[in-house]
């Protein structure tokens, strides 16, 4: 089954929107989803910025609350810009880091990303993400003593590293075998056709 | 006829693959474009940048680079990067301005996005300015004398204060006669099924 990466910061309000649907246009697509939980910050430093590009734009940032609220309304989601936004997703990232190396990163994503644009909690709170782990069924101690580890900690400094190198600058970004970037959640059906070869290369 | 107003600069790429063909999907949809060139130029330096996007940020140009690449080869259409790019869109708006004013300016739009991303030529040249005007059958020295006015020079100066005060940060933008923002080529039929009012609106 051809695969495809599914990068992504828990802050990104877009991908939110990828996040609520990838797994079942995949399935239908017959594409197996890798989801790569990366950070956003040190790209957007290396850029010059300081914060989401969001927040140092405000025109762009009111374009954006006004876009994804007519396409969650499309699709029949709920959405809210969360305060603070963007919300601090380093906490999230290190227990999604875990999620991925023990198989429950799909259902963790689409959980942390509901409570934080449906939901509109704080995905910073240790609370909240305690609820989270527990409600899918994982004890929350032991995971919160995993983030904390060394490990993990430099494995997700490794994935944000290899973002950038990669040449992500935004999320949600999708990644096919053969190294094709795609950009956006709106880029997601092209990004599944190019997986499974049903896109029209260009020359 | 509902009217959808598509704002854009000579220079941008992505306004290159709306304007190819919003004419067509605007009729298909019963929609009126009023076309709206302005200057992205001013827009971006009161973001703090100095030249476009897609310079400042080389990923995000090599991204622009392919993601236009791949589009374009879905709908036929060639497309290069021009040199240099962005492109020097002044003379090229302020004849936009008179072709408005004149009722030519859908065909001349199209003659010179097709010239820079297609055919690869200069559009700050003058001689290609030129030679486009001649084959939309208008007079390049009564065209080229009336940009030179104050009167047009103010009026594209004036369109750009409009875009900035509406809220635009980028291009192609589409308004709808309610003052709904649409941004990008790919929010184009999301524009027009809002502006024929078979979209759903959020609540």
């Amino acid at each position: 089954m051809p695969k495809l990466e599914f990068w992504y910061d828990f802050a990104s309000s877009y991908s939110y929107l990828a996040a609520m649907r990838i797994d079942a246009l995949a399935e239908a697509a017959g594409v197996d989803i890798a989801y790569r939980p990366f950070l956003l910050g040190p790209i957007f430093k290396a850029q010059g910025l300081t914060t989401s590009p969001f927040v140092a734009n405000p025109a762009k940032g009111n374009y954006m609350a006004r876009d994804i609220a007519r396409i969650s309304a499309l699709r029949g989601m709920a959405f809210h810009v969360p305060e603070p936004f963007p919300a601090h997703s380093l906490a999230a990232a290190r227990i999604g880091m875990v999620a991925e190396e023990e198989g429950w990163i799909s259902p963790f994503t689409r959980a942390v990303f509901a409570t934080e644009f449906a939901d509109r909690a704080d995905i910073a709170a240790p609370e909240t993400l305690t609820r989270i782990v527990s409600q899918l069924g994982h004890d929350p101690a032991r995971v919160m003593a995993r983030t904390g580890v060394d490990e993990v900690k430099s494995a997700l400094r490794a994935r944000t590293e290899a973002a950038a190198s990669k040449g992500i600058f935004g999320a949600p970004t999708f990644i096919t075998e053969d190294g094709e970037l795609f950009w956006g959640d709106d880029r997601l059906e092209d990004a599944l056709a190019w997986a499974t070869g049903t896109c029209k290369r260009p020359a």
